[in-house]
């Protein structure tokens, strides 16, 4: 099995681990490109999945889905100053078209804001035209220079980006709660994560927004992970793309506007939160395949009885809408076969022996917990769609476990970083709002503030860096 | 009117006529990067459309969504000669990440054979690997130096691109024909566009294939219009890849291939082929929006008692699955509307006036025929069904009618000539097979082969151009 199952546990070296269980249970491979990724069948359907619940959930809104150009010229990025800064780094330049080189370069898209909002001042007229709701699904390239990892950092990924324009402030402001809470919903009640919302501090905002908020989650090895992002964009890109409408008062307003989006990266979050030692754990909600049939012949046990009980099986389970694989392939064992569904992640594994057979029953096996159960084969689909819940619950129960493990509150710098040194995780401390504490942590820690959040607690000490009087409680970690 | 609606006759200049039904019915727009286009909701609901109907045939026939990267590195684009040479005069180039320039430029994808088959040269091993059958939907960059079009021609556009791999050349050829005759069904029974099928001339084939097939139709001016196409790739990128596998006899082979696609210029062949005077008409299959409804009040009429029939009406037909908008803005009159909604080739328009309300009935208004008929309420939801399929069907035989009409047998290179003048369209003639008499049409003419039928025809004349002994009869015409 070595060199199909993964060698290394996940406690042992969580990043060999990840890419393991990454390149094995084949869900993407490396790309003959330096830092790109191939997403393979079994990765790209649960980014299908993901894209048919936000799909579902924006069309309801009356967001509508576009496609706007990949390209974007150098001198569209230049105009919001911050948002050129931020990204020009890691742009990848087109600079030849054929043999003949163009006269302006290219960006290829780090995030569309400047493309798309030099089209809504021709777009919006009146505030008849407000709000305008618009989202894509595309590729993105930025050019990183760190180590990339498949799915978390990579030079090209794939993601979703809203883009909303609006009359006034206060609609913006709902938007972007909007879209916060409908990733919410998706990660925590789709993939099983359970995340922390709140607002970027000033530094970790998206280049050229009013503000960021963001989700974030902690991984088992300690670091925080950003899931997505929703930002207030203000008026900003507004002003500096002559984005206006005429209002009832028949007075001339800039738009407020908001962006937001998700990326493939949630898939990577996927793996490292629910992955074991066998491979991958799949949510149930997410999973292109639920449950896996396994017969199991012995010789003299006729064989093509349990081949025709298992397709039944299938077929019955097939029609409740539940997706299954029935594996009856020859040139493998069914111990070869559980290892490997177990590495991709099914989160049911039916087997069905001749013992089995002739009591009328099969044995069920969970993904999350490797318990096995006999189950009569009358109540075959009823057990199915239950345990399918139970892992669904089960997987996020122990998520939000980790989670609150991996919090911890401190009330002094030693004691800051005496946590993020043995345990990492998501350290809870007082912080007095100055970006010089923020920056002297970053400096001497690698800790940031991932999240402030919504819900505001009182500082009960002063802040954790310069002892001052605190304004805040916020979320610090190491990042990936 | 005249700044909202179309403003010039499909009659008299199509061109210009196409180019406004596409801006004005919204469809899409020019980009302010050269060559590129922005494809607005009403046409990427239309592209979804065709996304969902391909992925539900291929799926159920085994085939798998992935994403490659869209950067391939100089050196691969290069390994099979014939592709190279084909695609490297429309490639845009990649030189430079972020301030660095790049130690070997990449193109981005103007199709995906290479990146893809260096890595199923990784993936396939052995029979049991086989056959390989992949997909993606993306964006695709050929650097056009050709007037570009809207939907037609431009810089990037979005496709859909499968890729397999065989153990035999038989299934190769079998699956060449699966695609082809699955994009027919798409093409022919939801985009409802009548099409020609056969193979492409060795001059007309894609670089580096064994021989392509292809899904050819000629628009209302005469011109015909590439559809899709499905390759045989043979074994040639095999052996340029190494992609081979052990047999069952232990022996090594090379995989036999095939690749396919379809992109989003059938937008723009379906409004061509469909759109009248007033704008764009859908075919009710691949329609966002398949019935409009439009209260007419009056003043003393009571218009909340419009207001909530119309409300009902909108809510029985939506829960009957069909897609509803119930326009009933009060800053645009009926008559406005009316307009918009032809404009934008709404398949059913309902009206209800306090007239029709009196009588329990409402006026339905077909937009392919414009014809209008009173319905009584209780027939709504199945006269909306039935006619859906009529409108469908109607505006395939229309579309085939034409396709009929503008259909020419020639005997002679005169007449060939005067035809292609005077009427444009297919013309079907006798070929000896020669390129040198492919090349002087074209040369001479403009005219291409664009398909040789799979049904053939036995020659009546000799070759059309050279007089010798003709092989078979195929269709020429000019094209886009």
């Amino acid at each position: 099995m070595s060199d199909t199952g993964v060698t290394v546990k996940k406690c042992q070296d969580f990043s060999e681990w990840y890419v393991e269980v990454v390149l094995k249970a084949e869900l993407a491979d490396y790309a003959p490109v330096k830092g790109c990724m191939i997403i393979r069948p079994d990765a790209y359907a649960v980014w299908e999945k993901i894209q048919e619940v936000v799909n579902q959930k924006i069309k309801a809104t009356g967001h509508k889905n576009v496609y706007f150009p990949m390209f974007i010229p150098e001198s569209f990025l230049k105009k919001e100053a911050e948002h050129f800064e931020g990204f020009t780094p890691e742009v990848a330049w087109i600079t030849q078209g054929g043999d003949t080189p163009l006269e302006e370069k290219l960006a290829v898209r780090p995030t569309s804001e400047t493309i798309m909002y030099a089209t809504f001042s021709k777009w919006i007229r009146s505030w008849r035209d407000l709000p305008l709701k618009i989202n894509q699904w595309c590729n993105i390239v930025r050019w990183e220079t760190k180590a990339t990892k498949l799915f978390l950092r990579t030079r090209e990924f794939l993601w979703q980006e809203g883009h909303t324009a609006h009359a006034t402030s206060e609609e913006a402001e709902a938007e972007v709660m909007y879209a916060l809470n409908e990733y919410k919903d998706v990660i925590e009640n789709y993939l099983a994560i359970p995340v922390l919302i709140g607002t970027k501090s000033d530094s970790e905002k998206f280049a050229g927004a009013l503000y960021t908020t963001a989700l974030e989650s902690i991984m088992p090895d300690g670091k925080a992970l950003q899931m997505g992002t929703s930002h207030n964009l203000g008026q900003h890109f507004a002003k500096v793309f002559d984005v206006k409408f005429i209002g009832e008062d028949k007075q001339d307003h800039y738009v407020w506007q908001t962006s937001w989006g998700i990326t493939t990266r949630l898939i990577g979050a996927m793996v490292m939160v629910h992955g074991d030692d066998k491979g991958l754990v799949m949510p149930p909600k997410v999973a292109p395949v639920h449950v896996v049939i396994v017969p199991i012949p012995f010789k003299g046990a006729e064989p093509e009885v349990i081949a025709a009980k298992a397709k039944e099986i299938a077929q019955t389970l097939k029609a409740k809408g539940i997706s299954v694989v029935l594996d009856d392939r020859n040139e493998y064992t069914p111990g070869w076969k559980f290892n490997q569904w177990e590495l991709k992640g099914v989160p049911i594994r039916i087997e069905i022996g001749p013992r089995d057979l002739k009591q009328g029953q099969v044995v069920m096996v969970r993904r999350d917990t490797c318990q096995k159960t006999p189950v009569k084969e009358i109540d075959i689909p009823a057990t199915v769609e239950k345990l399918l819940q139970e892992i669904q619950d089960n997987m996020f129960a122990k998520a939000k476990a980790i989670l609150q493990e991996k919090t911890t509150s401190v009330q002094t710098y030693e004691e800051f970083k005496k946590v993020l040194e043995e345990k990492g995780g998501f350290i809870k401390a007082a912080w007095c709002g100055s970006p010089d504490c923020e920056a002297k942590i970053k400096d001497e820690t690698g800790a940031t503030i991932r999240v402030r959040p919504f819900q505001k607690e009182e500082p009960t000490t002063n802040c954790v860096v310069c002892g001052q009087c605190a304004k805040e409680t916020v979320y610090f970690a190491r990042s990936y």
